[in-house]
């Protein structure tokens, strides 16, 4: 069987993620990098033995022989690339937000639909195998009823005001960063786990600085830590926010507590969800991904090691190594392709066939998300989401 | 220099703790027991060699023998209780709540000041060196400016319906449970280390059960755990809450936020709290109380262990044992009683001198935060707290 | 019932621990204090309401008042103080080690037994909860036939040549320093967890310091971390160990490995162990003593914590407080003294009656095991312990 | 510039994880595989893109299109296999051991320099960057003078009788079994961190069971969990150890400790090392090996976690996300690879130029001191190591 040949636009610190994740998938070839820096896609492209550089992903929409491609463009470029690339008929993997509006985010449900081909958002922390496994633990209701949800999303990569970076840039990254950044992954795990979608929500955001210094030279996200404070900067003004709090109702009566913040010093990138039910409660933290924690009343309680021998059968096809054998972030979106290409491969048909795999519908859903955190911290009040 | 000879109201289970540290406190002794369950006052008098058991608190009111008194009788009296023993002249040390209105705390407070004795009130987490390590970090400027705080207290002893204790019963213990039960000593913790008060607060409260089965035969707190299931019982509505969210501002412009659950299954009484500043975060998690988490941007994170070489001055005087040596629970009240005592002993003047152990006052503020949450509640917006 | 009157001679950091443990014992008057240093002793006394102070222990012998002694002299002394206290029918409860050579030990065993008193030696860490647990579940099969046992102790209070104190003296303290101080401890948890006795040793000790700086003003134990490098000193040769391994036959077959140190920067008194059998397998921190992890081959390891619900009967007794409530150091010499006190107040017969608490027999067992490590140690072979 | 070809030969668990490791690698392409299991082999071409698929490895030796070829077979081909690479003039990476004796491991450490081809043997443990981050500090003399090294290395996959797997069988695996597995893991680790050879060895083996039940169908390594007790098999005697004590001597007066094990339930990877110095200790453990703890006498204990902006320069150079990303096992080969065909890409000379990457000269030191380890267990007295 021939491979599934696919293109990544984009040559940053995702795209070369991309790149790498994709090279450990079964039966797929990256064929082509598109990336208006030239220099640094040759340089990948060159490493990677990837025939095809290009300066224009617009030339990839022709090409026959591309038959899947990996958006991990700027946050204010996905609509416009992710529907042309629908437009000419390839599978498409965005990288989150599918978009900056919920107008836009809906067409591209729409237009995906028409055009009957695959669609993906990298929401990576499914792929992870023990979030797969407390999924899987929620729908066989070893947890019994849920009562609760609850966690943060925490990280310190923006806690001076000397940290910069396009993320803090609402023109290019969208009006909410903290949430739309990282709490949307966490929206999206805690829907994935539960199997229940947000309904309502109750927000209240913060900003902890209402200016940074911003240098004068381009900063790659997270690598401002590196680097150190700029010498060379001007002072703007921010207006998306560094945290906030989310209440949430979710479908069935459950209830959620979310506390965000990128400015929490000492956590790099603490993600941590904790599902209370009524017979038993887990408890996950993807700076730990190889321990689920599983609450009891009645007994001790228990840490599930990610050990093919002890998970059941679907979160072992997610592990690819024996218990104590960790495995990391890099693992999981290699997950989420595989499933993807899996999906193409096996000739299914979406819309008809379940995918294994976030689609841009889940990447609409967190767009409204979003949009009802931002209503609910202007009016103070309780949104509903516009599913 | 003789004792300061203390008294207690009650034998059950808070009774006996008092009793346990009381022995443990220089220059005091405990010289009566009063309460209805004569035999079990009878049973804790003979093995600690106290002299007088009252089948009636009021017996205490005029016994110039008894200089301070511990009211650990239930909620509903203990408005009643702390009152009459301030009209003695009695020095008074309250569990919490202080009282069940706010109304009956504030008047609690007034009588204090005018009769001039000691107050206090079991805010027994504040007793625990690392918390107050972490008050002095504050205070002294290393976290920073302070960005959010937050946390939760989970418990599973009300896990099920058939969980069943007086602590349900809204007429004996108030209005709120998990709030103004174990809430109440996360808003006093927050309140001690970061020095600020709530100001306002956002809930959303959630009960799990709302009937449950009342067994025909009186059950100690905590105590249904081990017995297991009533085999004769009521099924009777519950109109208290589970467990809920709180959403707070405090002085300064800091912001907080709570989860509150008695149904969290393995949590047994995980009451954790996080503090986020500008220079670097602490985590303090009350079932590990022996480490405190600091966290930074810049260097490795840190855990303080309860070494009084390592802690502060004041902090220090708080543990008893070298590093490696936990301390627990029981250590809290004990600290707090030796400094009631130290100051009565010393002759210092509430309202004068500081205290340096919580007080009717920290009482009150208690009872105001949760009027506040139970309105916010029912009203779904912010609400002040009346201070 | 009249109490149990009790003397403690010492007025050190551990003769004010032993008073702190028996002021919560039931039915135990602490009737008298014998110290050296008689300020010190009268500061005890005053604080805590006890009558009598002497300056000299030998007074204790006639006083038919006192009804049993708790011996908190330096090692040097144990074996002098514990034989006259036998021999003037006291119960007696020893400081460890019990004596400074095993000739010594043995002759209070067989002392002891004539004088038909009650004899305890604080091995404290059997008071723990979850120690009495985990001994239940090796007695009862859970864990299955035992493979191998191992583990460490390690502190850091003695890693600088300035630190010091008398127990770095042999002539004082013995001629095994870290394994007859901490090492002892640990041979004790796993003969009492396992219920085996150790049968051979082969040992290889180091010495980290050969000389270090003895301060000319005298250093109570760990209190030197506080006080930092003294100013003057004298340059004293060092004849003790400051560490070393430990390899171990145990009955039945069962072999085991220890680590000692008393110079590894950050340990602060981490003694940790762990039972491996062929179901499944145990491992405790003395440094988190709330929980007992348990691990499995064919379902998640578990952590059980100190919740009189989840444990056995026996372990039960050993918490005073609910699930999530920690206790600490100072519980475990409390429950200690409680079995043995309760003991003498029923009238049991030493020889006779099973005692729930170690004995001077378990002191003399620790004493021979010294000598096998010290012997192995000279000869770099396999020694067997004399019992 | 052209890539470097490699073939692995091997299709197993262990040829399949180099193949994906490979993939990640800059510059590098896998271009054959070689396998006595065609089917399997043919699927992995197959999904990769691996042009060429060979029934006997013997025809890899004459073709000049393959540079490097990875040595994935069972241990007992790993010498003729090695030494027949060495005689083409391939570079070659060895599984491990290097061989089943050290005169095998000697003749080949010799042959390789003759050959003047570069040579690796995966200890990939050192590929993990907090692993790289703990040699740095070392040397830096960051732990001042080292005291003592201490750890175990624990799994459970062979607790139980019914386990099985051609690692057990000395014919095809070696006479020493969990040494030579897992053992010399540790081993290499303490002697990469530390930058001191193992000197001497006192060591004392065990085996939990006597006879096993060996299934009439083979069980890949690590995969008898998931599968559980054969129905068919044949009970048979085992002549390997299932763990066992190592006491070492290094360089420069340093002692260490090691326990290891194939019996431990709960313990699935376990290899865990703690290195005390005079100024402070650190401790990593693989199954956590985002977190690397170090320890001090003087000031709060560190957790430092993979980031590199926390990281020195060269263990940076490991870690190829921001911290809080969690990297893991297979990033671990990943990066020894890369160092392997980067230092061949820049035209390096072995013997000349310093090897970021372990050597047959490592694997030569490690089956001489498992044969040192082996000889004191016979004789019960400490070996010499004769590197």
């Amino acid at each position: 069987m021939p491979p599934i040949n696919v293109a990544v636009i984009g040559s940053g610190f995702m795209g070369a993620a991309h790149v790498d994740a994709l090279r450990r998938v079964p039966n797929v070839a990256v064929v082509a990098i598109a990336s208006a820096d030239r220099p640094r896609a040759q340089e990948i492209a060159g490493q990677f033995g990837i025939p095809h550089v290009l300066d224009d992903w617009h030339d990839l929409l022709g090409r026959a022989d591309v038959h899947a491609v990996h958006n991990c463009t700027p946050n204010n470029l996905h609509f416009e690339v992710n529907k042309a690339l629908l437009g000419a008929g390839k599978h498409v993997l965005s990288e989150k937000p599918l978009t900056m509006t919920s107008a836009e985010s809906s067409e591209l449900v729409r237009l995906a639909r028409d055009a009957g081909v695959a669609t993906a958002i990298n929401f990576n922390y499914r792929g992870y195998p023990l979030v797969q496994q407390a999924r899987g633990m929620v729908q066989r209701g070893e947890l019994g009823d849920l009562f609760v949800v609850h966690g943060h999303y925490l990280q310190d990569w923006l806690l001076y005001d000397t940290d910069y970076n396009w993320r803090l840039e609402s023109a290019v990254s969208g009006k909410s960063r903290a949430i739309a950044d990282i709490g949307s992954h966490w929206c999206d795990l805690v829907q994935f786990v539960t199997g229940r979608k947000i309904t309502r929500v109750f927000a209240h955001l913060f900003r902890a600085h209402e200016t940074r210094k911003k240098p004068t030279q381009e900063v790659e996200t997270y690598k401002g830590k590196e680097l150190g404070a700029p010498h060379e900067y001007d002072e703007v003004p921010i207006d998306t926010e560094d945290g906030g709090f989310v209440l949430a109702e979710l479908e069935g009566g459950l209830r959620g507590s979310l506390v965000v913040s990128q400015v929490s010093a000492g956590r790099k990138n603490r993600q941590w969800i904790e599902v209370d039910g009524s017979k038993s409660a887990l408890s996950w933290n993807q700076e730990e991904p190889n321990t689920l924690w599983i609450g009891y009343r009645d007994k001790p309680n228990e840490t599930l090691i990610k050990d093919p021998s002890l998970m059941d059968a679907n979160a072992r096809g997610y592990a690819h190594y024996p218990g104590g054998h960790p495995e990391g972030y890099p693992d999981g979106p290699r997950n989420l392709f595989r499933n993807l290409y899996r999906y193409i491969a096996a000739g299914k048909k979406p819309g008809v066939d379940a995918a294994d795999f976030p689609t841009f519908e889940d990447g609409h859903a967190e767009v409204v998300i979003v949009d009802a955190v931002l209503a609910s911290h202007e009016q103070q009040r309780w949104v509903d989401v516009n599913h």
